[in-house]
């Protein structure tokens, strides 16, 4: 195994004596599955394809649950704040599986010297974006650390919410023939809190996508109930990871075109100058979706009667093979291969 | 509003731009207790007593939820690590509705740098912990930051259950006239924790008290079922702070006495050296329950059967006022009021 050191891999040493966990860790990408391939999920007894919440089952209705931390800097950027990104980051979470948010529960990691007022904005922020995404917070803790052992503060939601009738959708449903739907443009969170960290010389004309996706979600599922077979909020490690995840664990290909990628011109600037891929840059507002052929009309009518969706549109097409592999038809009519991001590209984005 | 500053009070500046976050704000004493009523849990529009887990109202079986982020220092101790306590804490927490705990997520805050060998170590532990406790991990996430933006490692557990049959347990259950239970010592988690720290020149006959409490609760109810009118685990805070809560969501004052407290002999003897009360030392493997005195027997003869309630034992009485106080009898047959921990005792003990 050479998760950090290929050192390690030549000599003697056993991996455990010499490794650390990197900020690639928590990227989203290639890293971060081998993270949790390697290390975390075959001790928690996890096993099929990780989905963005996990089903309980308590009988009926299904419970779907849904946790994430949050440690985003700066805590207060355009767009939104470590509060409200919060509260839809793990609406969205619980959303993916089919399922309407009920309730969070929140626990605050906060560093000793916190501005009270910055505390109050955050926890206003969340009260708004939870009442605003229709639910309620129900537990929460609180806890202090001393100086330098956080970065301000840091919050941890939990969603729980119940599977919309009708709903079948899993990170598995991929299916060849499936249309690939997205909600909205991409690379609007990533590039927005990059811009305001300040250190580049950047002034805003980016502003986080980061909103609620439930209702949209259960927009979709009325128009097509089983129809939509996987739902999946490209966040931390971008489009690309959340495409590949899909193919990966529905054992599918997907074919997208990049002239439909909807890139803003600000974000594609913004890239540009930076070198980074918009398909590697984290959303908080948008969500694919693969959906049967026969229904994607539908479902793309219904997802542009919300303001969340005013902008969905058919992005590409589930095709048999090879499983796991995303490609996209480039602006010259060549195709390329769509990877999922290795290592760091852009750390504490959400 | 005095939160933090006497200063503030006083001249015209605006509470907001002085003051901050204390380490004491997340002691789980009087200071925190301010920090919920004025700052954080009027904005997220809770109301009624504080309660260990909340309910979510989708029907029967009615589904308990608890969140609780864990920032232990060190990371493994005698009588386990943050891990074992992550699923200990949450477990308990839920319990303490009357409730049958049957899921947990999972969430890491991870700091750059942290050995692989040291998250193994905690994952093996999360599951081994959850494994014993009967719960199982259903959704997890990962988050990496920068070296300095945490200490090692944070975890948050938020567990899901489903009330009990018969079960009846809330804060504000308590009547007068209930028996006050406690299932074991007090002091072992808070003093083990210290001890381990390294800094104090003690070693360890201190052992954390860290266990699962759900099964002790589960025959507690089923020995009694409504009578079993409140359930506390004192943690943060120590015992003196859960039975004010008690007392103050009850309406009610609780008297009890010191001859009946059960503090092992290494915890009197480090408390003594250091100037701590044990009725403030967290513990993370007791509980404190308010019955109805006609059960009062049964309950103690069924907790005596498992090896957590072996040492269960009366501990005093619920009286009708005034509302809030908690007093203790003293060995020469004076009382004491037992006041919550104020301000900040032991930083970063769960």
């Amino acid at each position: 195994m050479t998760l950090t050191d290929p050192v390690a891999a030549t000599c003697p040493v056993p991996r455990n004596e010499t490794e650390v966990v990197l900020l690639g860790h928590g990227s989203g990408g290639a890293l971060m599955a081998e993270l949790l391939a390697e290390v975390i999920t075959p001790r928690l007894g996890f096993d099929g394809p990780l989905e963005d919440a996990g089903l309980l089952d308590t009988g009926s209705p299904e419970i779907v649950v849904s946790t994430d931390s949050f440690v985003v800097t700066p805590r207060f950027f355009p767009g939104g704040d470590i509060g409200s990104l919060a509260v839809h980051g793990t609406v969205n979470d619980v959303a993916m599986r089919g399922a309407r948010p009920l309730a969070l529960a929140l626990s605050y990691i906060v560093e000793e010297g916190l501005p009270l007022a910055d505390l109050e904005r955050i926890t206003d922020s969340v009260a708004r974006a939870a009442r605003a995404a229709g639910v309620r917070i129900i537990a929460g803790d609180t806890k202090v650390v001393g100086r330098g052992a956080a970065d301000g503060i840091y919050l941890t939601t939990t969603g729980i919410g119940v599977r919309l009738p009708g709903a079948e959708v899993g990170a598995a449903g991929g299916r060849p023939g499936d249309v690939v739907l997205l909600s909205g443009p991409i690379g609007l969170h990533g590039t927005a809190i990059l811009a305001a960290r300040g250190d580049l010389g950047f002034d805003g004309d980016l502003t986080s996508d980061s909103r609620p996706l439930n209702r949209l979600v259960e927009t979709m599922i009325r128009a097509a109930g089983p129809a939509v077979h996987a739902l999946r909020d490209p966040t931390r490690g971008g489009l690309a990871s959340a495409l590949n995840e899909l193919a990966e664990a529905s054992s599918v290909s997907i074919e997208i075109t990049d002239a439909d990628l909807p890139v803003p011109q600000p974000v594609a600037s913004f890239c540009e100058l930076l070198g980074l891929d918009p398909l590697h840059v984290a959303n908080e507002g948008c969500l694919v979706a693969l959906v049967a052929p026969e229904h994607a009309d539908r479902v793309l009518t219904a997802m542009r009667a919300l303001p969340e969706g005013c902008r969905a549109r058919v992005l590409g097409r589930v095709a048999a093979g090879p499983p796991g592999r995303v490609t996209a038809r480039t602006l010259v009519g060549s195709s390329r291969i769509v990877d999922m991001l290795v290592g760091e590209q852009l750390p504490r984005i959400c």
